[in-house]
């Protein structure tokens, strides 16, 4: 049974809900799965209650999972700030080979149509390649999944006052793609059992923290 | 005389040196500069003693210049989680159409020559399109720029033991690109001089929340 | 009178048929306009009747604009080869010098909402970077213009049955923002009258060859 | 055996040259492979005696592979129209899902550090993407790799006076990385063995093209 961690970044809770149909759609597909918030570093003019229910993500979860998806609305064409802050948190045991092969895939919300569907979803896709992940991004070769809105790097949705427009459409092509999503995970998840983890190897002494900023 | 904002994100001082290069390099081109910090966000396992010295970016900063220079590191290929905080916090202004047809460039430092230059200072050019700035980057045009390392997107800077390798290098390349910077952000100044001021027209309506989250 | 040339790259007519909406925006503002195809590189199945009437690009139109607008259709989320291959052999004019501080802003089309419509578009506005050109994106900040998608990066059009979607509202729309674009050209291009051609600079020699494939 | 394409684009041999350090370090690591280049699509102003022993890529060829390695220079931050130009006379069978879930890296050269390594990897993946590839980049994980210089979305290779700087650091990464890959491969392949193909589903069917320019 393949282990999926699902982070989202979400203020007003439209990703929090994404989260739902993802966990729902990779269940269905027979992963086990912990679904995750971020802690939110924005000082916000509002107060936002937080989503009481939500547990956030921790360096636990990143080790547990054999595959990662991140969802994160677009701010100024960007992933959130949060979702970046969690990433930053999680370096030290990124640069010791920690995700190392472990697959990946990205998902996005804006207002529009575009404001960054497709840029935050290749920054996601850019956090794991530094990672060393292996990506699945959904690719514009299945026409199920094109009917969303064809972006190939991710799957991205467009919000209507705070909700994903036509859920059913979105679990649909949440299926399609994480279908696939488990499927990959699960024959490197097979072959890597029995094998040094990447992580044990001599290759990967943490990077000296002299050159960061 | 040009108004230009530096802002920088930094840890443990390289980008705050790097933005005191600016600074002067600007100010050799007639430049009127403030420098700025921004506020971390990431919980450190280190505590990194704070810059006491250096004041934090404001939404009155913004609004006053012209031009901005923005410097942030690459964390795990993206710029810093403080810097986009910083850019996540003053969205509503940028909505409002608050920074149309300021100037922006870009830059970066890491700890290899790439681990994420050219997609920073992309990252943070794609934050000043979706504010509607005017971007200036430094291209691959100028030989003597180019002796750098050749980033057309934005000036970016290996560090070693964090440390700008070859200060007056950086320096020599700072005062051609911000010398042009300057140049251009004064044609433009000039010219929103005696018209309506972009922000005040009713074409800039402050967008519906409902689509964020 | 400020000049400016709009380059598209169109296999069936939709892009030149957006070159022609671009034209018509430029000229109700004021910008004499030269508007080219590229030549076709695509060994294509099925044989495309070239469209006659328009000219290719040269060597002479980059030269004597002031401002570029270019127009590419999403290939495989990419720039089509074509445009690309009009980039690629003005490589030695760019090194140059010749396009520095003249204006940019990007187009494309696509068949999906997505598709590359951003990405496509930032690789056109990368190129402009790497040229020395000065960027002018579409943004986010004007409501009217988000009404299109909201891509902040480059005004974008989804084709359906080879046709742009709503001629009316996308000539709105490039009224709107090609009215900005030629304002800061114009901006840009007073100010270089009187002073010395980037392009005759010292700073500018061509590059060595030796390190290109 | 995992089979792997390895396409190169190149106008003066450096990546015909790169092809063949690649070609060696995925033999080492027991992979077949089929070494190719692409035909040249821009008139050169010097003609470039073509390289008579390289065979160019075939629709064939990329059917065959279960993996590709694509590399390409940098030609003004993106990759080269040439290799650009054989994904779009591709681009039939890859919406009809021909290449799904076989693996894909790129690689990339340049005569600076920058000069768009980043960039032109990025964009290869994007296609790759877009075809339904795994992909598989190198990371910023492995100290033995980062020693080259820590471009986390594919190996890029500096170039002098037409040639690899430092050799035998190069073939050190190369397999250091395509060992991975392979490794990566041949578990996705043997995962496909046995259920149906992904292209033979009829969630595939090609996509109409009236939506295309």
């Amino acid at each position: 049974m393949v282990r999926v961690l699902v982070v989202h970044s979400s203020l007003f809770g439209a990703n929090a809900r994404l989260a739902g149909l993802v966990q729902e759609a990779l269940e269905e597909s027979g992963a086990q799965v912990r679904s995750r918030g971020v802690r939110q570093v924005v000082l916000a003019s509002a107060q936002v209650e937080p989503a009481a229910a939500i547990p956030l993500a921790s360096a636990d979860d990143l080790e547990w999972a054999e595959g990662f998806v991140f969802t994160s609305p677009s701010h100024t064409g960007l992933p959130s700030a949060a979702i970046k802050a969690f990433v930053d948190e999680n370096h030290d045991a990124a640069v010791r080979g920690a995700y190392v092969d472990k697959t990946f895939t990205a998902m996005a919300t804006s207002g529009f149509a575009h404001a960054g569907q497709e840029r935050v979803v290749d920054d996601l896709n850019a956090v794991a390649a530094a990672w060393g992940c292996v990506l699945v991004p959904p690719s514009t070769a299945f026409d199920r999944i094109n009917a969303l809105n064809g972006n190939p790097f991710g799957l991205s949705f467009v919000l209507s006052h705070g909700e994903i427009v036509d859920v059913e459409s979105a679990s649909t092509v949440l299926r399609l793609h994480l279908g696939r999503f488990v499927s990959v995970t699960s024959a490197l998840a097979r072959a890597r059992t029995g094998r040094d983890g990447a992580a044990a190897s001599p290759e990967h002494p943490a990077r000296a923290v002299d050159a960061l900023d």
